[in-house]
């Protein structure tokens, strides 16, 4: 692994995929057609792509009960067990809608309410990803969203894979559809006859998943346009080389173009790291991606010393961060930019992946600058609440006009001033 | 006015702006230009679309102190008294990190703090909007944003609109540029000699800012692409036509695009409505912008009931809406989707524009569904902490790794293992 001082560090932000032109123009070909032909649509393309022939998109509850039957006992108890520390997290970010009253009569406030309903995309592929179905429903089912919706293509039996129909019914959805690509998020944002609408989607997925969620963004909400997973460590002499370079593989098995990175002040700590990366990388079954992650985007910066480390950290804004030091809490207060921030060397980073509870959806490519991990406020709106009694309406009307007046826009001087001339 | 039923109910949504490809080409290389030569770039777009030649951007503190000469006190008293209602408003939604702690030593929580930096972008033009100097500012001071930058185009004398610099002042912004258009918003996104860049950037703008803002989405964060203001007024037989059909007229004023709408079981009230806003119009300043806005996206529904009514608002998801009947605060618990909620005959939208204390920065085009009003949580940002214990570690670990293969990341795996191994 290249070890760099830290006047060649290198941004982590990576070109977000933006797809081909073909790539675009089939996209938003998809979402004509489904918004055209509806339901008639999905089944065609749905033949085409996933080369199935569905007759109905909507997975029965048959079918769960099947999948139960597919996975074991073990795998249905991690399961809830991740489920209850991801439920508990995120209830405790609720917030009730609030009110102040003045003496004047004045009731200002904001009314905070759960979205009508949300759509959660599941990549299909070879893979089953459970964690990510418990990430993206739990949150909205926490925040009070009535009608959560899944959608995940279905393999070529017209089956979704048992853990993830698992996963769904453990969080509480209610309506999964068999349906993949462009056109799932079409039929979520413009509704088909057998699919209805929703107002938000989230959900991670391939190129044409994130150009179809990016062309129906203001229709509806959209989550985020995830780039690839990045871990940064900031370690000092404390930390043991073959954890710290296991972490860092733990990141760049996810994709060729994540990116794991070391800070330390420690050469031998870096020394070490690096070559532990290349012994452990030559026994892992996903070896061939993580050794192209490394290769491309892997870098251990050597600073001066544990201020400069952290200085390098909130320059990357890492989506993960772990804290392996021998004051590891007390650096806390310095770290700024980071989606998830684990202390210590129990903090494990797939302990968040999986189980501890908070959401393992986070801002990449340097956005944890200004972006948060998915949260309950991303499936809950405020509406502004003002009530103005008489008596505050006439102790401010007058300046308000002038207000108005001053900004040219003399109907609102007028509209305040009906109720002058009415009372 | 135009009288209609429900069943021919008109969605508000209106096509948001995408501007011409000869728009969206210029945004590009006026983009690229600034991120190529900066200052220089910058210096010369403001001379050919401003018109006026500039040796620094920079707003001068006796820039500022001669501002203040040109205003009435009555209008400085009345900023002042604004902003300290938008501030006690905005206070009161600050929220803490927070964290939990479990016997076994593991603590979670959210560490939420402030954006680092913020650009507001204030439009030029003929008409001078302090107020929105004060919604965009506070929000990100409340907030505790340490730099908060503000762009607004210069006139031909290289001067901005006194009102807008006392604003800017009132409200705590230390640093003003004399750059608009695309060219600002670029600068602000990537930087330039003279102007850092910034995290996010709020604000509206003509097409050339909003292209420019939607262009370096991702880069920086933003607030909204904002459409045509809207109101929806829902009214029983005990409103007043006159203070209703001003109120129409006070969202007309601002945009021939702009949506005022009535909703009301009352048909007498829909007639006089109707009869009135032709009366106002004819002796209103901006005659020409409400009456093209009144034709074109005006209308009143008349429902069979009160609750017929709240579904059509429901529906709408305005920006703005009134709700002037006999028992309104009653129907605030049925109000699912609008921006921002006023109360009662004295809460007339106005109230809300300039001085209540909520934002006047709403959800706009039916977004209400799933947007809310420009908030303290806005510029902030939250990060997840995870710290786990030996105990809780050793305790989940098993569990962990077995979920990670399950989805076939052996690696995941292997990162939790190797804390097994060495202790």
């Amino acid at each position: 692994m290249k070890i760099l001082k830290v006047n060649d560090l290198i941004s982590i932000k990576r070109s977000v995929e933006a797809g081909t032109s073909e790539q675009q123009a089939a996209v938003k070909t998809i979402i004509a057609d489904v918004r055209t032909r509806g339901d008639e649509a999905i089944r065609e393309l749905t033949e085409k792509f996933d080369q199935v022939q569905l007759s109905s998109f909507s997975v029965t509850e048959q079918e769960i009960e099947e999948a139960y039957g597919k996975v074991s006992e073990e795998f249905v108890a991690i399961v809830r067990e991740a489920a209850a520390n991801i439920r508990s997290f995120h209830e405790k970010q609720l917030r009730p809608s609030w009110m102040t009253t003045e003496e004047n009569g004045t009731i200002l406030g904001q009314k905070i309410i759960p979205l009508d309903s949300v759509g959660v995309y599941v990549p299909g592929g070879t893979a089953a990803y459970p964690s990510s179905v418990l990430m993206n429903v739990l949150p909205a089912k926490v925040a009070g969203v009535k009608r959560i919706v899944m959608v995940s293509p279905p393999d070529r039996q017209g089956c979704m894979p048992a853990a993830v129909l698992v996963a769904a019914k453990e969080a509480g959805v209610e309506e999964i559809y068999k349906v993949g690509g462009a056109q799932a998020i079409a039929a979520l944002a413009y509704g088909t006859e057998s699919i209805a609408s929703v107002d938000k989607i989230t959900g991670p997925g391939n190129i044409f998943v994130a150009l179809a969620k990016r062309e129906v963004y203001g229709d509806v909400d959209i989550d985020m346009i995830a780039g690839p997973s990045e871990i940064a460590i900031l370690a000092d002499e404390t930390a043991l080389a073959d954890e710290v370079a296991a972490d860092l593989l733990s990141q760049a098995e996810h994709d060729p173009r994540a990116c794991s990175v070391l800070v330390t002040p420690s050469m031998a700590l870096a020394e070490a790291v690096s070559a532990e990366v290349e012994k452990q990388l030559t026994v892992l079954p996903r070896r061939e991606i993580a050794e192209r992650s490394i290769a491309d985007y892997g870098a251990i910066y050597v600073t001066a010393d544990l201020e400069e480390a952290v200085e390098v950290v909130n320059q990357l804004a890492p989506e993960h961060l772990e804290v392996i030091t021998a004051d590891a809490m007390e650096l806390l207060g310095k770290i700024r930019h980071a989606g998830a921030i684990f202390i210590g060397r129990y903090s494990s980073e797939p302990v968040g992946d999986y189980f501890a509870g908070p959401n393992h959806v986070l801002p990449t490519n340097g956005t944890a600058r200004f972006s948060s991990p998915l949260n309950v406020d991303d499936f809950q709106k405020k509406s502004s609440v003002i009530v103005y009694s008489k008596k505050a309406f006439m102790e401010n009307a007058e300046k308000i006009a002038a207000f108005a007046r001053m900004e040219g826009l003399e109907a609102h001087a007028r509209a305040v001033e009906s109720r002058l001339k009415n009372d």
